[in-house]
């Protein structure tokens, strides 16, 4: 049980699923509805970033939506020329971004998890030990709010950094992904890379969430003719494998010469996508889910997802 | 490190990966040719079933496969009456299917990866425990064996038994998958249901497969039109996760009123598919892999699929 690195700003304490495979209270709806968001994102344009977020987030809840799920680093972009410039972008929690965030999700009575570059706030009292003391200072994480009305419940840091992330950009993040109790159920949230990791995967499953939302900028690769990215596929067998939604906002538009996949989907618990698949262009995308059919491991009358698992073997 | 439960019939004795990510030796060619042999299989033929078998090993083999995987309980059907009738068709090692598999891998140079209904011998010297003391006896297992012209390299018994295979029919295993070294790299098998936990497809990555060889019995289910099995996504996953081959022989037919997906596949390391996927119909499909590609688990400059895990936290 955790909370990743839980730093409370806009009110409310980060909590965490204490029972697993429990029936939903009478507090939480059978069914929500969850939007991902598919920006385009320039790292030479952080008020854009942020006014187009903003957008989104009104947009999602005026079609309805309880969860809204924004892309990675949504507030700067991805290609960072260098640590310097990532400095430059980058905030603190306290910073207008996360501030803006807690304010719509207050005022529109929604849950966001979205990404940011997160400063390191070398006052906080706790500030948590990384992996990676060499990193040039002030460190920067590649992380995700998860922001209920209360204010922010959760902040998660990247454990699984990728590619040049890694070079002398990034602090790679210590904590365990966060689960956490909302009056949507319980939400976790992981990022990009994380995803790939069916072990990072599991772990929030079995926290008890209900939804993973995994903001990601997925960088486009080749794929052979008629099949769909690799990355999709992988969260699907994620979801699938978990019986547990997941949902991914990707961004889109060209950046320095780095271009997108666009893969954001919802996916049900099942593992098939609840919503249309967009590749390449911006799009707002909700699906409505029965939180009782994440709640349900069971796949026969003789089976269940994480019952199954040889606990005696692994 | 770990054979499954070896028990040599045709000669040769159970070995396993002692390194990782080693290149290929000498004497292991720089690719190979996998055949996958979807075949309608009936619990009411079995001498056809072992007919059937032999054909497709040969005709692989006249194809210019290396390695041929046949289905799930390929000597026996799957849709058993009850226990009674499953001890009827099961076998011990040396019973004919086994001894016919090894005479064909000798003959034809190659390496079969199969499942078969194994009846246990009580007069062997080392019978393995299992997880089910009240299983009805004499037990029996859905194994898979490891073949290779020297004989019986690897039993591996199903660890994760599906829906009624729990109902009195078969006893679980207990052994860790196998992970054999043979002229053609190092192999690995599991079944069906065992490729839906992460944990015991990275266990076999872990131990150094190049391809994972997976007999498989995939019950038809519902699923939204336009979209691919999700036991194929499932796999998909597994071999991009890892970076290791995989080969899926799945079987055809209609069998006491249950339907088969058919969804036989060779995956290569980006766990796209390298065969047609020939859905519902008898098939053998074959693919060429470059075992170097699955021998490096880099998918970018600063990126390892197996280094990168964060084995601090998980």
């Amino acid at each position: 049980m955790h909370t990743g690195n839980p730093l409370p700003v806009g009110g409310g304490t980060p909590t965490h699923a204490e029972e697993h495979a429990t029936l939903p209270s009478e507090s939480i709806p059978t069914d929500y509805s969850v939007a991902v968001c598919q920006l385009a994102i320039s790292v030479e344009n952080p008020p854009q970033n942020r006014g187009r977020a903003r957008e989104a987030i009104r947009d999602a809840a005026a079609k309805g939506a309880n969860i809204v799920v924004l892309p990675e680093l949504a507030n700067t972009g991805y290609v960072f020329a260098n640590h310097a410039e990532l400095v430059s972008l980058a905030e603190q929690l306290d910073g207008p971004t996360i501030t803006e965030w807690a304010r719509l999700a207050a005022e529109l009575n929604l849950v966001i998890v979205a990404g940011f570059a997160e400063s390191e706030n070398p006052n906080a009292p706790n500030a948590p030990s990384t992996s990676a003391p060499e990193a040039p200072t002030p460190r920067v994480f590649n992380s995700a709010a998860i922001i209920d009305p209360t204010g922010v419940r959760a902040v998660y840091r990247k454990a699984h950094l990728w590619n040049t992330e890694k070079d002398r950009l990034f602090t790679a993040g210590d904590g365990l992904p966060p689960v956490v109790d909302t009056q949507f159920g319980r939400i976790g949230a992981m990022i990009c890379y994380d995803l790939e990791f069916p072990e990072w995967v599991r772990h929030t499953a079995l926290a008890g969430a209900d939804i993973l939302c995994c903001p990601v900028n997925w960088p486009l690769f080749p794929r052979p003719e008629g099949e769909r990215p690799a990355e999709i596929i992988r969260a699907q067998a994620a979801a699938s494998t978990n019986r547990m939604f997941l949902a991914v906002a990707d961004r889109v538009g060209t950046e320095r010469g780095v271009d997108w996949v666009g893969g954001s989907v919802v996916l049900d618990a099942d593992g098939f996508p609840a919503t249309r698949i967009q590749l390449g262009i911006e799009s707002i995308q909700l699906a409505t889910l029965p939180i009782a059919d994440a709640r349900s491991k069971a796949i026969s009358p003789h089976n269940d997802v994480h019952a199954d698992r040889r606990t005696d073997l692994y």
